[in-house]
């Protein structure tokens, strides 16, 4: 018996947000949760924007925006991604649905001082903006344990950038999540404080629940189990634009993700791809 | 009157050594300082060497290397450079000449851990090679204050530098120098230990005393003020060298270097050239 329903397979652009900054840009376009001209006016380490990208690689900018007739016509979307931490027990299921998304964001830390020489500016003399930014990644990690949440500094840009100059500026970006909130905030805060400025918000998604009514009928379909994650995901920005979704996590044994260790066993990976198919079959 | 020993002019390569990561590269390779096959294998930020970067300029990398021919006919080397602190009072001369310049050194850390998901790795489970930046940088600022020495870290590269991925990898690089050798190597001592690695040398000069008669007979004929400085220079590689060298130096009124903000005032300027001419009717 085919398909009641007519199947279809999404990509969406940038989901890693590495070039632009913006991660899951795709999904937040077509939902409208990125606005076209911010999305346009997002630009590379090497100041070029997206809009000059597009151009350049053959696409019209004034194409970007919200598609809400496409989205219309998604009766429910589902994601199957590598689970990135180590939730998924090595003796138990090798897939699991995922309950929520965290609330994450990232956001830009503008630390400006004076550039100078290193070799014949005293100490007391320096306006050094490399000192905040030690202050801020103590600081990140220090808050990140004092409420239950995770924050990362892991990428930095120093200006001028020479070996015998104290930078004038130093830019880092700050990645905060946890499962609540109000903490992930008092994280941002703190790390704020430490560096001496306020935190510019380049991205920002609110806490997550998938749909539950799915969730309950694929963990049973599936005699899967319940899992939250601390990752963004466009399944995440689909499901808060209104559209039924749901994510199964292929077992991730070492819980290794975003690095070239990243792996899944590929029985693990076919049982993904079986269980997304029942899915599939279930909800068609 | 015209000389009566013939005059030259030398323009030596990377004096900054922004690029390929030692500085006064030029002279140090005329000098043998720098041993050719080392020079060739320098590379820069993308991994391009300097024996690549030659062939690809249309330059053959064979030539690199001492020129003990050339040194010989160098009389006497003359160096005019702007003050790089704030050792020339405004109310008073506006050329100084060189007694000696600090030793100095640049080091590399290599703060190794491993990548992972910002979002979902525990803080107890993470290996993040920032934290250990931020303790490097907090204690070279301290160590440098404790021993009456600078020191600086104005380059950082961040491996992949994404911003939801924990580091695999941060490179930085140590700018150290001051008045004692022995406090200098212990600032050094003292980041390396905070970072938990050895810091690699990637160069260093010793303390380079300018040849005193020399300095005496110039700040003579120019009642000049003499001073050392924490910079280093081509004309301290000839030094150590053995060829007998003298700088002299441009009031910097606001003591700013290594940044656009760099300025000396045209007045104090033609004053150097001046006072260099006469050094050099006075040599000639």
């Amino acid at each position: 018996m085919g398909p009641r329903r007519p199947l279809g397979i999404a990509v969406f652009a940038d989901e890693e947000g590495a070039r632009f900054g913006v991660a899951c840009a795709g999904s937040r376009i077509i939902t409208g949760a990125l606005a076209p001209d911010r999305a346009r006016s997002l630009a590379d380490a090497d100041g070029t924007t997206v809009a000059e990208a597009m151009a350049a690689a053959g696409h019209d900018p004034a194409h970007v925006g919200p598609d809400a007739e496409t989205l219309r016509r998604v009766g429910t979307f589902v994601e199957l991604h590598v689970e990135q931490g180590r939730a998924l027990d090595p003796g138990g299921a090798a897939v699991g649905v995922a309950s929520a998304i965290w609330p994450h964001g990232r956001w830009r830390l503008d630390l400006r001082g004076r550039a100078d020489h290193a070799g014949t500016t005293r100490l007391e003399d320096r306006d050094d903006p490399m000192l905040r930014l030690a202050e801020a990644v103590t600081a990140a990690r220090r808050a990140a344990g004092e409420h239950d949440a995770l924050a990362t500094i892991g990428k930095v840009a120093v200006e001028p950038g020479g070996v015998n100059a104290i930078p004038s500026r130093v830019t880092a970006w700050l990645d905060a999540r946890g499962p609540v909130e109000r903490d992930v905030r008092s994280v941002v805060a703190a790390v704020g404080e430490a560096a001496g400025g306020e935190p510019e918000e380049e991205s920002w998604t609110g806490p997550t629940a998938f749909d539950g009514g799915l969730r309950d009928r694929l963990a049973g379909l599936l005699a899967a189990p319940v899992l939250p994650t601390g990752a963004g995901h466009d399944a995440g920005i689909l499901s808060a634009a209104g559209i039924p979704t749901a994510m199964l996590f292929v077992r991730n044994p070492t819980g290794v993700s975003h690095s070239p260790q990243e792996h899944a066993d590929p029985g693990d990976c076919h049982r993904g791809v079986e269980a997304l198919a029942r899915v599939v079959e279930e909800l068609g």
